[in-house]
């Protein structure tokens, strides 16, 4: 499990991470031939399917960046897509955004059943957090339980899940700006923010300042995120997005876009960017690039 | 946070076990104040709901027979219950049993809504893992990254949530009592077998055959719980259990009664209690007295 080569494009590196972060979610996920088969194969459906694996690339740029070890943070970014992919599931379930197309194929409930879906969600974070715990990570083991605390502070109901749930409570009001942002800051940016550190806590403890530094990076990419995912719900077709496009405008969601008028969204996009990349220049002679090629990437992707 | 006090009834004793574990859940759970306050609320109603506390009770009863540390077992009761709090909301669901009425309260989804009450279940089964990694736990590192895994591992696909699907599946069908079996020894036989299996970490690492006699005690008091469950769903009103009677005939599922008819299962009920007495007894001088009380309570209890 190789993922440090520097010579290679972004888009080389990406495909090399998700290639990689496939396989190994493949051993990690129970076979669909192990009892029960439904709900195997269901998590399975949810996991496997072609994801751009974005939170597993933040934690193999963050952890290259101190040197961590290539296996362990294979093993992080797994636990993280888990985390990630069972929030899609139960984002997608009728009671919540009720949604039928999820990278560009049926949603979970839709493919299998509303039951099934509810404990392939559990399942999946049941085992982002076994997979925190294999035997086979190397880190120290008190930096583990910080970490899979970090994971849990990100995911659960002040993180992730709190997030979603002052999205359903928001729906259909006029949030001004700073809610708008402390409600994503939760829901998007908390995992992506873990992410990363994650990623960075792979290669052992650093000094107050480093963190601060790239956790100030790490809060503004979650924001430039979310920015960039209302452009595109706005501009995009349902096609390019692989999951229902207008969505937000349809249920009277505020996002970036109609608060600000799309102009001035993909302006503010440009401005988190050139942000984030100041955070990233006081890092020094740190290994930098993946990060920042990342950062742009989440600004100006198509998808 | 003393719990060890030997010369107390058992009824004293698990007053005191409940009282104890509700006060430090009220600690653990975010206050109803903090945003997003209908979540926390939502969590507090799922949680602090005069829940019997069995399994923490097993987590105590074991803790104590290996002379573990009491405040390290709140914390591990309290994990425990979170993981069955969470279990029961997602259960209650409509896609689910659909169930109003829990512990002769309305169900989470009836008292708020169906999305909280998949967002409840999300973030309390998170908070449980995060719990295990409290800074104020005295165990090993190493040994509490082995509870994580065997709380993980007994929650997951092939455990709790495992068994919910197979239950789903079998809706209807004429199981066997083998198939009977597999299935309840998932569903809710591998929690409680995990809460006496952490109680009994908690105390550091034991040999081989005393780990080995203390699961198959587990075991057979997992299963038990289900046969004695099947009893009192047959048996018992609606009043009395605090929950809806009768749903298993209603809803044509496979139980020890519907196979084996109430003389047969009450015979085997006992039988059960038996077998886990022997167990018991092979662990020669240790303080199993609370263990075979609460194995007692499990088979003969009224609700």
């Amino acid at each position: 499990m190789t993922i440090s080569t520097p010579t290679l494009s972004l888009q080389d590196w990406l495909n090399q991470c998700s290639k990689q972060v496939d396989a190994a979610l493949d051993t990690l996920l129970p076979p669909p031939t192990l009892a029960p088969e439904k709900l195997h194969s269901a998590m399975r459906y949810a996991t496997c399917n072609g994801g751009k694996r974005l939170r597993p690339a933040l934690v193999f740029a963050a952890g290259e960046m101190v040197g961590a070890n290539p296996a362990d943070l294979m093993f992080v970014a797994c636990a993280v897509e888990l985390i990630h992919a069972y929030s899609l599931v139960h984002d997608d379930l009728p009671c919540m955004d009720n949604d039928t197309l999820r990278r560009g194929k049926p949603t979970v409930h839709v493919q299998f059943d509303e039951a099934t879906a509810l404990l392939v969600g559990d399942a999946l974070q049941t085992l982002a957090f076994d997979v925190l715990t294999h035997p086979s990570i190397q880190i120290n083991t008190s930096i583990r339980l910080d970490m899979i605390r970090l994971l849990a502070r990100a995911s659960g109901s002040q993180g992730m899940a709190g997030g979603q749930a002052i999205d359903l409570e928001s729906t259909g009001k006029r949030l001004d700006q700073t809610s708008l942002a402390q409600m994503h800051n939760l829901k998007t940016g908390a995992l992506l923010r873990a992410s990363i550190m994650l990623g960075v806590l792979c290669g052992g403890m650093l000094d107050v300042n480093t963190l601060a530094t790239i956790d100030a990076f790490s809060h503004t990419i979650g924001l430039a995120f979310q920015v960039a995912d209302d452009i595109l719900d706005a501009t995009a077709s349902t096609a390019t997005l692989g999951k229902t496009a207008g969505k937000d405008a349809a249920q009277d969601k505020a996002t970036y876009v109609s608060l600000l008028g799309l102009a001035q969204a993909q302006s503010y996009a440009q401005t988190l960017l050139t942000t984030a990349n100041t955070h990233l220049a006081q890092l020094g002679p740190q290994n930098t690039l993946r990060l920042q090629q990342l950062a742009e990437l989440i600004v100006n992707r198509s998808s």
